[in-house]
């Protein structure tokens, strides 16, 4: 199949939005092409893993054909992970099957004969608020859930911790049977959770070592819980080929991850868009949102460049779902400082479409709407919003996706991976870190009193003093 | 009872966090009791309602008898809104039942017998997504369903075009008995939605006219989608009321709202903090974030002051969820641009508790976890990330409730409410107003060829050439 997606950014340029936009030349070819060069060398080397996933057939067969044996004894798949550990398999879900909590059942039926059943629910247990966790626990039968426990390091205290909790739960009601269905992600040769995984006895699947959490949706984090609850993940590594074909491509113009990190670059480092708004127009998208977020904040929001210089970077990506959040956020992002570029995520085709009746048609404000279709009316807020974002001088650019499903939807993710990995060459940063998050570790580590971290507890006392 | 939220922000103070952060007499207190003073104005001349709310007891007790009513009668309670006519009742509930798809049904029992049931259930529409609507009308029995549309102005396209599909599909299951089902909250003087509901005869709760959206949750807007699912709307109003107490005072250290507004307008004006990242360290406040977020970015997202001039003002609000994003922005939020203020909200004690189990404990990455609670985890954490973005010169504050219940909710409502109408007086603009998307909406009008319009839809045929 062709690559599913378009990039335009024609909103982005100077003769569309005046002194707030770019110039193409903007947008410096060799520099562009220079960055493909640099990241292909740390593929190559073995260093970035994420690029080759979509070749791992083998793997990706093995985890369909264990799910597939599986999903029939299922109600729940409850992933406890967090981060990179969950926002894949929550957008994946989203994706395919809807928001909750409306997403369908069997039990209801499915519009227009083309949505997918809702079991089983995917239950993604990724913070450890107590009433939280407790109130999963209560809502699946531990009898018909299946525990897909991800931990890249095997060490995440709060997976771990979540991870003992289920796992009690589920003794409670299998005994030793409890180990027939949980199954452990993580690294193949290192941590706890490895070893818990053999000495337990639970099914495994390896997170590559070259695969950080944030790039790991289509290794088996993600795909582990995608095939449980009945994606097609061939189709989504197909996709994701798919984005492969033009992704290394060293020219702009052939390559819309390569663009799309460019055209971020500049808007950020010449037009001090510091904020990149992430305005989804479909419900569906709004997990993938929620991925892109990570994916972008983790890998370039860093204090030193790869020189070791103190550069403070990265942009604030920020979530918002169209037409929805039209009222809520647009007024900031149409009259306030101009420190933002908008990013619309753009479905041509919906899954079901919706006529509005023609009721009430006297009056003004129903008459126009009846007998137009739901989607018409989604669609031209989207085409009014960028057509005022442009006129109000605000830089906009704009993802188009053929239709909501698992092709487009890999083909998605490898692109936007690609993209991360090129700005980050172009703002000379390491995208595939993240060491602002080891202070806060340690610092918890202290405050439980974990052996080998006193010094931490005590800095804490010292500072509550 | 007495008012329940503390508002502490030391570390925003040059003394915690250095030339980052602000001195105590960056705080004036002249400016803020003049603040306080403009603000009653605009209260006592009518032109600003929502500090009065709460002793609409009359109103709540109308709804509460209404809803007492019906409820019996639904599995679900299905809102036809939009922005400020949808986000308070998403807030409520998750607040209260804890976010989907986990929220406990009368099924599955409660957890330590603390816990509500989940019945009726909340479906917001609010997106126009045709596969989202769909979803959720196949979700429904529309038998077993209220429906809530909700539109101050009468007129909203998105919220009129849902409804008449969504009464469409109860006229199909209850043919004339669907005006039993269908509650509008309208202006109680004009608009199209009122000009219906009166002739259809619903029942039909108003929107004081001096309310606007985004002020409206503890007006019915807010209130009969809450009392519908259960909740204690009195004792909301009471948290509401004892926020009043305090949030009129004219002196900083009495009055947490105007503290915080002069904290906010401080960071942003002074230190250029033009994000606000709301770290919510519970599930149960998730949608209360995102209620926020628009009341802060529409309130104060703003071209001109209240002297006509150009300022192009408003920090960009961002909803974060403690700890899940600990592993997902607290990298960026911790090395990235210093353009942020980080505000905790911080929940002393949890609905319900879990413990830890002591297993695997000879693994270094267990040991430390067995024994203790969840909650000692989840707390710890919210101390450890403060103290590492105070360490790293990030000003944060931190709201603390005692718990999340009515009381505390209504108080955090209220008093963030008063806070954004300070800061509006503060900054010097109109909180009250959203001028900046008149434009979209005009443009949506003339793509749909509703009459009058016609000229915005030459002017996009105009911009696509």
């Amino acid at each position: 199949m062709a690559y599913p997606l378009k990039f335009t950014y024609d909103n982005c340029l100077d003769s569309a939005v005046g002194s707030e936009g770019i110039a193409r030349a903007d947008l410096d070819a060799g520099q562009c092409a220079e960055a493909v060069r640099a990241f292909r060398g740390r593929v190559d080397s073995g260093a970035i893993g994420f690029p080759n996933l979509p070749e791992e057939k083998a793997t990706a067969s093995a985890i369909a054909e264990f799910a597939n044996d599986l999903r029939p004894e299922l109600d729940h798949v409850c992933v406890v992970g967090i981060g990179g550990s969950a926002l894949g398999a929550c957008a994946l879900d989203v994706a395919m099957r809807g928001p909750h909590p409306v997403q369908l059942s069997n039990a209801n039926g499915k519009p227009n004969g083309k949505s997918r059943a809702a079991r089983p629910q995917l239950v993604v247990l990724d913070n450890v608020d107590p009433g939280f966790v407790a109130a999963a626990l209560e809502r699946m039968n531990p009898k018909r859930t299946a525990v897909v426990v991800i931990a890249k390091s095997g060490s995440t205290a709060e997976s771990l911790a979540t991870f003992l909790i289920v796992r009690e739960w589920l003794v409670a009601a299998l005994g030793k049977r409890n180990r027939e269905r949980i199954i452990a992600v993580t690294d193949p040769k290192k941590g706890d959770l490895l070893a818990v995984a053999k000495a337990e006895k639970y099914p495994l699947f390896f997170v590559p070592p070259n695969v950080g959490g944030r790039f790991s949706v289509l290794c088996p984090v993600g795909l582990v819980p995608a095939a449980l609850i009945g994606l097609d993940i061939a189709k989504l590594l197909r996709g994701a080929r798919d984005a492969n074909a033009v992704c290394w491509s060293e020219k702009l113009a052939q390559n819309p991850a390569l663009t799309a990190a460019a055209v971020h670059h500049a808007l950020d480092t010449r037009r001090r868009k510091k904020i990149e708004i992430v305005y989804a127009y479909s419900s569906y998208l709004w997990g993938a949102a929620f991925w892109y977020r990570q994916l972008w904040a983790e890998s370039l929001g860093k204090r030193v460049n790869r020189k070791g210089e103190v550069v403070e970077t990265g942009q604030t990506p920020v979530a918002a779902l169209g037409v929805t959040d039209q009222h809520s956020q647009s007024q900031l992002y149409m009259e306030g400082p101009r420190d933002k570029m908008i990013t619309f995520w753009d479905v041509e085709k919906q899954r079901v479409e919706l006529r509005i009746p023609k009721e009430f048609s006297k009056l003004d404000s129903f008459g126009y709407l009846g007998g137009k279709s739901l989607g018409q009316l989604f669609h031209a807020e989207l085409v009014a919003t960028e057509a005022a974002f442009t006129e109000a001088g605000r830089p906009n650019c704009r993802w188009t996706l053929p239709r909501v499903d698992e092709h487009s939807i890999g083909a998605l993710f490898q692109t936007l991976e690609f993209q991360t990995a090129f700005a980050g060459e172009l703002y000379g940063v390491d995208a595939f870190d993240q060491p602002g998050v080891e202070l806060s570790k340690k610092l918890t580590y202290g405050l439980l009193g974990r052996k080998g971290y006193e010094e931490y507890a005590k800095k804490l006392k010292a500072g509550a003093e």
